[in-house]
């Protein structure tokens, strides 16, 4: 599978397509953007290779002229890839058991390496269903603990993490550890809301919808590019216990649906916004 | 019908219901909602009045010691009120023409007065729909517009005003006239993207729903009691030309919701917020 | 708490606010509605009991004049009653882990007495939260099976039974045996795509939603009355895998979501329809 | 623009990518689909056509040595066709007034040449929109309307014809004249509650959701392809007057996404089911 983006620029189509065919690949499936602001075009080629012309290893050198041609930012992806996950949560359990659920039945097409949290309550929940639980607590030094939790992270070759309702927020160097592939569940319709007590502004605000926000986290609080969204309707009985509950049902379908397109590599960010194919 | 407010203390329900059974009413439906943090109690209790002890019009009088002795905030409506209602308008047609036309098919129940906008745009389709138009132009003083506009709605004794899509700003003065009877529909899910070029604002800061705030307005912008909240998905595909297409869709449905709860006499405001009753 | 319906007469919210306020409790929520084709008013009201007249063994024959004069079917339920619940699932797990991990959380105002299943598969989980599972296999007579599970149910007492995904038609006597007290998950938006495979039906139909209704078992399959509904839109891109996977995240919602109303007793079944209060 | 369809085999993608470039054209749209159940490969081609290397009327011709070679089906649209398009409404007004007014603000791409009724209601709406209005009454003969109906379109030479809650069944000889050019705005979510009064069959079931369906008409009455269907929540205080006045902006909303569709040229009906691309 091909991700691409590159200045937007006649022929990129039919030389792409042309490449796969010609090499006896068949796709199966691809979408194309143009965003006609920046003059981007991004791309998602999906193709067999069965009796393509060399091996997966070699498609990458092979794929390079075409590559340079176009000036292009390409990902090659196969469907047998499977990132190394890690799953960050704290206390609440919701996120972090649904994804538990999904991985063990075969929905998430990931390898859930660990979950680490900065307390031990999720230790039993992870032996069940095997996953290793690692905890790494906050003790006196905050800085510490971020720094801990990075080289664990690193020590295990984490390639994707989610924070499943983590609620520590991750030094910048943290962050750019793994650029783009940090996603979060924010418990509010971003921008609306940032930061602590979403669920709490929300109801001082009196409003009418409650949401959740899967993104990828930048250096700036609940600022990076969003992959998903949605709502709930609510009216003036639900006070803030009530919003809780019911936002926990929205953050945990936010959150999978998120993680599901980018283990389908769905997801292109640019600049502060997103492209997710369909 | 009964709107009432007051503390919340025991025995308002049976009292309420008590004096109109004893009167000879037969209440056909009843709501209420007891802030617990505020510890106000509010209800909706609507009856009919067939056979009821005396006229409508000794109702006030009648319920007036049963209000004192719980210290209550009453509205007394009854079913044929029709309260006399102004739209403003500017240049935008789609919530303007959605109202004329609910309102010509029976759906609105009130006295839709008058049309007025700082453009001559609306006056031809107004005109189709038998609906009095009135320009009031801008001209050299912005306040001296925002004048004559309430001297219009006053001399035309309008009780009720609805905002749809009027984009002039309402004086503190204007404001205070109708108090809690200005019905705005706001082009963003508020409190995001308060302001000018919501679907601008939106389409930059790469939000995936859109969304409409049906409000009533107070003198701070776009921060008034919100009554209804919609959105709508969105994708990387659309541009905000899409964005304001797929946004008049919700603005239309979401005014017309709050309008209707507000003509049903479900909405209670209370502060920033409102109680509004199925 | 009580619950009740009647024939529509003028008088009844008022003698129950009376009743309710003279003993010294205190409404904390009332709701009511009346069916107006049918002439029959129902009505949900909740009181404190603190400084109650008497103790609450004592309410049910307190208010038996009162059922008895207005002809009333009234249910009596105090907020620390928690029903004996049995959970009923096949092979799918979505449904049961969902209400497991809610259960465990405290969401469920209920005793998890036991999980059964015609499967040996949900052993280890129930287990792990720490529920009783029973295996009740179906070997070669059926109406064996629905002997021994109506038995196993009976024997412990249970109250109300969910069908999580449990894939077995109830026999006649075993719904009879619990009236209105058996919820079932049927994954279509109901009348359509009644009995086996909706996914497969909704598929060769092409439809664009799919569906998911938690509905009260009767005798006649997937008729019962129906206490929630929700769908998803979807593509011709989703097969019936696809269908099938999206359609899990809404059988879960919609069915926790029954469950929840169910107990919070805000579910009042009349015919084939049912009341649900907010 | 190119709108295909052909057996799924390698080597399309490429070859149509490379028509277009090689000839000039710049790909700004692709998006693809393949029904792995038939084996049908299904593409949308929006390209420019400046510089292109021939007049646009010559694009058939050059495109036919292609599809031949793939045994493709192909339809060439250019962004300025505007199919010549009836709107036939019966005396219900809300979804044919949504249309002219959608259509007076330019958000339809389409020539309306005409409104067509059995009754003489909408004379005067259409008046005012500038759009000619025809009277065709049932009268003694449901059949001799039927064929009044088909000429009076055959002469005006229309393309495209939207039921916009038209309540005459059309016969097999109408709707084999436009082939999926025929779409219908159906008041239930199909395949539940097909026929008369569906809002009536829907209380009657006591759904909690009440939908629309718009579809292309075919001789098997509810039967045809889907374009777009969506549903609304209700309650037990819903009536079936409520439920009718709730499904208005309902299918008012549904009808107008799916003829946006069809003008599009984004649905690729087959079979009995529909390709929508986004």
């Amino acid at each position: 599978m091909l991700l691409l983006s590159c200045p937007d620029q006649p022929g990129v189509v039919a030389t792409v397509a042309d490449f796969v065919w010609r090499n006896g690949g068949n796709i199966v499936h691809a979408e194309q953007h143009t965003d006609t602001t920046d003059s981007v075009f991004f791309q998602r080629v999906e193709f067999e290779l069965d009796g393509f012309a060399f091996p997966p290893e070699r498609l990458a050198a092979a794929f390079a002229p075409v590559a340079e041609r176009f000036a292009m930012e390409v990902t090659i992806r196969f469907s047998d890839d499977r990132p190394r996950l890690a799953v960050l949560a704290s206390k609440a359990p919701h996120c972090l058991v649904d994804l538990l659920s999904r991985w063990h039945a075969g929905e998430l097409a990931a390898d859930l390496a660990l979950v680490a949290s900065n307390h031990p309550d999720h230790r039993e929940i992870c032996g069940f269903f095997g996953v290793p639980f690692h905890e790494v607590p906050v003790g006196g030094d905050p800085s510490a603990q971020d720094l801990a939790m990075r080289q664990l992270l690193a020590a295990e070759r984490i390639d994707l993490v989610v924070l499943a309702r983590y609620m520590r927020v991750l030094s910048p160097e943290f962050v750019e550890q793994w650029p783009n592939q940090i996603i979060n569940i924010h418990h509010s319709f971003l921008p609306a809301f940032v930061g602590a007590n979403p669920y709490r502004q929300a109801h001082e605000r009196g409003v009418k919808i409650i949401g959740a926000t899967a993104h990828f986290v930048t250096a700036q609080l609940d600022q990076g590019p969003i992959i998903d969204q949605d709502v709930a309707h609510i009216t003036h009985r639900d006070g803030v216990a009530e919003l809780t509950r019911k936002g926990r049902d929205l953050e945990v379908s936010v959150l999978a649906r998120a993680l599901r397109a980018q283990l389908d590599h769905r997801v292109l960010p640019w600049g502060n916004r997103t492209v997710v194919f369909a």
